[in-house]
């Protein structure tokens, strides 16, 4: 398994992926096209102009992009890619449009068979057990929660410390988490941004120059440092 | 129908509900107990501390409180409850409770015949059509997204304006219900923290010293004065 769980695409004041651009082609080794997952649509966007963003960020490294929306049959295109990246956007829209494509199950199956992937923000949170730890709105209702499962954890993108100037009385990200520990067990990485999480052959390491901060039910809750590895988090 | 749908139960520096105790009495006018929902379990605490938290706040204004959980036929204590009030906490959790225990259909009787009933946060939440536009973490699998549709609008509770000056770059609240509507065509009320809806007869009134925020399908957003009639939203 070969992977690229980011917490967000974007940091603040660069370009698209800019910040991933270095590491990436490491993972999509001589491939020079890969299949785009826009099913997430940011703000609204269509499937074409998404995808259009995807392929002027991945033509600085010399990777073409094809969305999913031009095959017939997505469930072949994800069975015949050479590397796949899914977008981040609403958690909701793309965990239907996975199921509603019959994808979830064979994204599951090529990534676990060596399928490179990427994901960012809401194409990372798929990746862990469940999208149960999305920050997204529900603005449709999924078949189901569960997601691919490439890692026995949850992960929260986006993760958010609490403001200590804050006056707001809404939910800090940490009470939302230790809420989804009172109905579920696994561990939920909290995934800053800027950080990402490598999948090389059975390891999970930490990457990104932020620490992460790990929540396991009836825990504490702790901070990891960049290169730790996360294989053993279960 | 007579409600108030308030943002929060809690302002900042506050005690739970104090900004509304001065208008509490003239919702539950002549009633000394009320019937507190419990489900949403904020922070994961119990029904019975839950209850106990509601109880103190309504004992300054000499109501007594009971909790759902106490009764043996959920349905029925619905059905026989003087005024109602349902508190916050996680939405997924209480709209799961609330099919699970056969009240949500009850519950939306009463109230359209006549039962006062208070909601704060997610119990504000359920009151429109579908519980689509909650900020809360999905930690548990509904049955439906559809809620109570006392009046025929989605709310947005904890409403929070994006920060200028914030370098994060996950979706502002205002990109989220972008995305709502993207997909859903009812319109949505931002309300804010100390603000809250007074349900009175079939009139619907912006209460409470800030403005709302609300937002049409395919519209820009703008905002409302307090003492807005919102009546005719839909």
């Amino acid at each position: 398994m070969q992977a690229i769980l980011a917490s967000t695409s974007t940091l603040f004041g660069q370009d698209y992926l800019e910040y991933l651009l270095p590491v990436i082609p490491e993972l999509f080794k001589d491939i020079n096209e890969i299949l785009f997952i826009p099913y997430a649509r940011p703000g609204g966007i269509s499937h074409e102009e998404y995808t259009s963003h995807a392929a002027t960020a991945f033509g600085k490294i010399g990777i073409q992009v094809c969305g999913i929306h031009e095959f017939n049959d997505h469930h072949k295109a994800v069975r015949e890619a050479k590397g796949i990246f899914t977008g981040g956007g609403n958690t909701f829209l793309l965990v239907s449009e996975l199921y509603r494509n019959k994808v979830m199950p064979v994204l599951r199956d090529v990534v676990l068979e060596g399928t490179p992937y990427m994901g960012t923000s809401a194409g990372t949170n798929i990746a862990g057990l469940s999208m149960q730890t999305t920050n997204d709105m529900p603005i449709v209702y999924p078949p189901s929660f569960k997601t691919l499962g490439l890692i026995p954890v949850n992960i929260n993108p986006h993760y958010l410390d609490p403001d200590p100037d804050s006056k707001h009385k809404g939910e800090t990200r940490e009470t939302r988490i230790k809420e989804f520990h009172r109905l579920n067990s696994q561990p939920v990485i909290g995934l800053r941004e800027s950080s990402w999480l490598e999948l090389k052959d059975n390891k999970v390491t930490l990457k990104g120059s932020l620490q992460a901060r790990i929540f396991e039910k009836d825990k504490v809750p702790f901070e990891v440092e960049t290169e730790t590895d996360l294989s053993d988090l279960n």
